[in-house]
């Protein structure tokens, strides 16, 4: 690329400081350095964990950064020691790093990588390491990714290489939400055929999780959401029954007990809601229900009576849907050209990198499942 | 017998009301009606949860009740439509009954039972079905057990029929607190070869954790205690390590976190105490570590904080560690006539039915592993 070991400028939404609008900016990207692939962006799409920094996690000191964690692009140029990736490759960033290398990657139990917990154990959850200026200024990188930019500097054990046949505008959703959804209940759970689940949430992770539900044979599905106008989207993803909590004066956990005559054998989290957690928790069968917390949240303990956990449950977290990253997610861009796996669905809204923050608003107030924005053409 | 069919007059330790001693009385024990099976008690130990009972709930509903539920005995006679035992059997009570017949029993996914659920659901772990009488009054049966009486009587589900070989003033041990403790470290944490242990209490049911690791074939077992004295017990069951709170300034996951380079594999409260359910939480691998709440207490919630289990934790409870009753105990019998399991290591006192009070003070002040109660001649 004409590009290649140049300085980018293009069009960036930066956050300045937190609880105010993005504000698209001219950045600059400097160009890789050693192991990183400069990307551009295709597309990306809003999750929660954006707003979440956005809005409730007040550290300062992470300002300012580009938000925007799930998306797909092509590379447009790599740095000294890359040789997994060439410019043109279609890629996922990816916000957990699988770098093969440290024992976390080596150990078959887990999804985690020493190269990303230190990123996510940081209270910024912003890269420091960041390629990005803007107005004089060094702009911080959101979980090592920042997408929400028309190029982006990340480093190669935290890139996905996919089919090149894949729409980036629809697998975009797997840098993110869907497969955390998704995983949660086929890796972490564990769902079996033929068993009843209960999935607290319907937004992108919760309907990906009743997806992998029904992917898992799971024979009822359970679909709790305090808006009832999500079930239909939920039963097109696989679920059987809705409850709204609205509907009733009792606690959720009770009604899903009743509905269940004791509990369901797989619950899962989905809002990032303590008080959510513990009645997904309950939900589950004494004896033998597992439980999974998918929705994210540090601002607060989940309190749970002992005898709970002593009743025989299994309470788990999962993050990024158990999927080892690198490997995973061009497995489940295979899944989805094949046609095992719903995308397209998720996608409510379609927009342009410009319409960020109306983006951002819709997914604030519940009033979209996933919006897509446009950020470079392919 | 020459006593069958007919009201036995014996000696029991009644407790009358809670936070008082508990008195040696005569009472009456009625015939065992159908399914029912009357068994005059050889030898009986003291768990913590006849303390808890005594000294930490408080529904006066549920006095006066005879405490124990830790023995051995032999049948005396059995009520109509017993058919798997006769008179002269050796048996071990059991207050997790396994009836064979619900589907809790039927499920190999949980060794609960739906008759003990009912009973362990009450408010008041006493069976309102008892076949005691003392001073005209009617006395309840502590766990559906009471073995703190020369004679009880239980529901056949509720019994376990053993090696007659099987000395029955050691083997009362597997009433509770060594299969509570050893299966929650086989059965429920499932403790892997190689792998690294660490076991928070170390009474009796923490020292039978820490055997079962070992058992299952642990390298490292980190044993932790307030009491340094009780290390040099818990090496003889298989401990490698030992740890001292009191010792360190910092929490005390964080010092196993740094013995462990990150974490053990498996962790397991055998203490009862929410704070240290945390501290035994955090003290496993973020990624893959499991930890299993053993201790049991229901007056408090533990709190704990979501990304602690998304990290990628696994929280688990056991209750009689994880054994279906009927079909385990017998099996823990066998394991321990072939030497393949340690109980005599565990008994540290001797003493009569009569001398319960100095039993139940013995293991308050935390003076004890295990005091035998010899209740009747063999």
């Amino acid at each position: 690329m004409a590009t290649a070991g140049k300085v980018i400028k293009c069009k960036a939404a930066v956050a300045w400081e937190p609880d105010k609008p993005v504000v698209m900016e001219e950045i600059e990207v400097a160009p890789p350095q050693a192991n990183e692939v400069r990307i551009k962006i295709v597309a990306t799409s809003v999750c929660h964990t954006d707003l979440y920094h956005l809005f409730e996690r007040m550290n300062k000191d992470s300002f300012p950064t580009v938000l925007g964690h799930e998306a797909a692009g092509i590379v447009e140029s790599v740095g000294p020691g890359v040789t997994e990736f060439q410019p043109g490759d279609k890629v996922i960033p990816l916000f957990l790093s699988q770098c093969k290398e440290c024992s976390l990657c080596k150990n078959p139990k887990t999804n985690q990588c020493e190269v990303a917990w230190t990123r996510i154990n940081q209270e910024m959850m912003a890269s420091v390491e960041s390629r990005f200026t803007c107005k004089g200024k060094k702009v911080l990188q959101f979980m090592g990714t920042s997408t929400f930019s028309e190029y982006t500097v990340i480093n190669q054990v935290a890139v996905a290489k996919i089919d090149p046949a894949a729409p980036l505008d629809k697998v975009c959703l797997l840098g993110c939400g869907i497969c955390t959804g998704y995983g949660a209940a086929v890796n972490t759970a564990k769902v079996e055929p033929g068993s009843t689940c209960a999935v607290f949430g319907l937004g992108a992770v919760g309907l990906a999780a009743v997806m992998g539900c029904k992917n898992a044979g799971a024979k009822r599905i359970i679909a709790v959401d305090t808006n009832p106008d999500k079930f239909e989207k939920a039963k097109v993803f696989g679920a059987t029954e809705f409850v709204n909590p609205k509907d009733h004066d009792k606690p959720i956990h009770e009604v899903v007990t009743d509905m269940t005559n004791g509990g369901v054998d797989f619950s899962l989290e989905c809002v990032g809601n303590v008080e959510v957690m513990r009645s997904t928790l309950l939900s589950s069968a004494q004896g033998w229900g597992v439980s999974v917390i998918v929705g994210w949240t540090d601002m607060h303990d989940v309190a749970i009576r002992p005898v709970q956990l002593i009743a025989g449950r299994t309470w788990k977290g999962s993050l990024f849907g158990g999927f080892k990253s690198k490997d995973g997610v061009p497995k489940m861009v295979k899944a989805y050209m094949e046609k095992k796996l719903k995308l397209d669905e998720f996608i409510t809204h379609n927009m342009t990198l410009d319409q960020v923050n109306d983006a951002i608003e819709l997914l604030k107030d519940s009033k979209c499942i996933r919006t897509v924005l446009s950020v470079s053409p392919q």
